[in-house]
């Protein structure tokens, strides 16, 4: 068994399946350390049919870390991490997200602000001129692709494609734009997945000057698939703003080919929102074009316009 | 004048001063950032050394950050840092320490628990093959012999050796050993110090199992040369365990040429310091063989002993 575990955060995508994977062959071949990658969670559709693509097993789960050491990738707050995680030593940390850590020793912290935390790991093993399997480089192009939504986000900086394009001729993918749309339309099979799940797969609060501001995100090929589903997912929205007392939930549909959202929203502040995305709503829903982003297009505007 | 500071911990050693440039450098020309270089103290004898060797000026010396972004190097505690820091946005970190950080937003954070920071950036140039210039890498180079003595310390790491050769190449230094012990001897010529100077100059507190342990340390080439000054150093450190309520004052005597030590032990506690060592204390004094680092074979052995 080994002696180290290697994982990404809970409520696993695609980046952070193959960020596990990527830093355990990259530790254990540079490092000579005895690593596992695990997951904290199933994978999701589209992570999933990545694996089915390159003929690889799901990440054995795990709540919590039975080595002394581990390494963390994709996430570096404890929130997001195992629930011992203060009982064992965090060795090193792979990661693209804001800092909040602390260690007793030196340790290795690469944090860079790039599209995806496989983009990091790429100029990682380009640095320690290490080879990428086939199969661990089509899971990173993967990854590459889910987080920036195929080099469209504005998430995406220009160290991202360059590392997809590479890793997606490692892993034999001869069209990468193709595998792509595949890939994210795999993650976008909404009719297997009830409201609930629809508003809380990937739904984050937000405090907006005393406000609490639920906001869930949908990607999808066809946004009017969600709308279809109205009523069922207004239920699931304002039976969880009750039980959980947000002020205002915000669900934002993505439709991955075209770049833009819908959103439609429940509670108050409806004027600071439609403020926010100079915008109005029209029975809770309005079109935001061009948006994709919660972390760069919609936060900031609500939080800048919940503070004026 | 340039919109972003780069710069390393206050009593600035080489390292400090050789990665701060480095790593400005590295930015401006990888990132297009406008960025300078500057120091938060004057440069010691041994960075002076250095800068002269390599024709440089000494940086700029500031107090404050005045302009909105910064990066640092060689450190990532607020308490290290300019005093201002908590009103700036730290946009990078180049470290090799233990982590104690927190960002608003993502982030450039490149930590490694290499033996100098200036080995941390130079893989990082050889990342972005961008070419180091002569003086620059004569002064990285001048940062690795320090941080390491010479390869020496226990804190080298395998990566350090590669990095030093290469940029000893670059720097045109035809025989590093020798150019090293010139400036590691520089750095020790410690007739011109005052005593107070040579027990502060790098000591740091530590608390024990609520005792608090000062450990300075002074690197030389002449053990004898610092215990002729024995009556002026004890002095010294008396009057600053009363002013500072140390319970235990320890100076480190390191000859750099032998990788030993000699300690002087002064105030409680004589009897744990000489069992977490497996030594005797004469006069206050004992041999340590093969010491040199404090951070990896003085701090720990007394913690444990301190706690047991």
């Amino acid at each position: 068994m080994a002696n180290m575990l290697v994982f990404g955060h809970k409520n696993p995508d695609t980046d952070t399946i193959a960020s596990a994977m990527a830093a355990s062959y990259l530790i254990n071949h540079i490092y000579h350390l005895d690593s596992e990658a695990v997951a904290l969670g199933t994978p999701n559709a589209e992570t999933e049919f990545a694996l089915n693509h390159f003929g690889l097993d799901a990440l054995r789960v795990v709540d919590n870390a039975d080595t002394e050491e581990v390494w963390l990738v994709d996430h570096n707050e404890t929130a997001q991490s195992v629930d011992n995680l203060t009982d064992v030593t965090v060795s090193g940390i792979f990661d693209h997200h804001k800092i909040n850590f602390q260690s007793a020793a030196p340790m290795w912290l690469i944090n860079k602000p790039l599209g995806s935390v496989a983009t990091v790991l790429f100029y990682e093993f380009q640095n320690a001129k290490l080879d990428i399997p086939a199969h661990l480089a089509g899971m990173m192009a993967s990854a590459i692709i889910s987080d920036t939504l195929l080099l469209k986000s504005p998430t995406t900086t220009p160290m991202d494609k360059p590392a997809l394009e590479a890793l997606a001729e490692i892993a034999g993918i001869a069209d990468y734009e193709a595998y792509g749309l595949e890939l994210l339309k795999a993650g976008t099979d909404l009719s297997s997945r009830s409201a609930k799940d629809l508003i809380d797969g990937d739904a984050k609060s937000f405090d907006m000057n005393g406000q609490t501001v639920r906001i869930g995100q949908v990607n999808t090929v066809d946004v009017e698939e969600v709308f279809a589903r109205r009523d069922e997912i207004v239920a699931a929205m304002t039976e969880e703003m009750t039980a959980d007392n947000y002020d205002t939930f915000i669900l934002v549909v993505t439709n991955i080919l075209d770049s833009d959202s819908d959103i439609l929203v429940l509670g108050d502040n409806l004027s600071t929102v439609e403020k926010a995305f100079d915008t109005t709503l029209v029975d809770g829903r309005a079109s935001l074009p061009g948006v994709v982003s919660r972390k760069k297009q919609v936060v900031p505007p609500l939080t800048d316009t919940f503070n004026a």
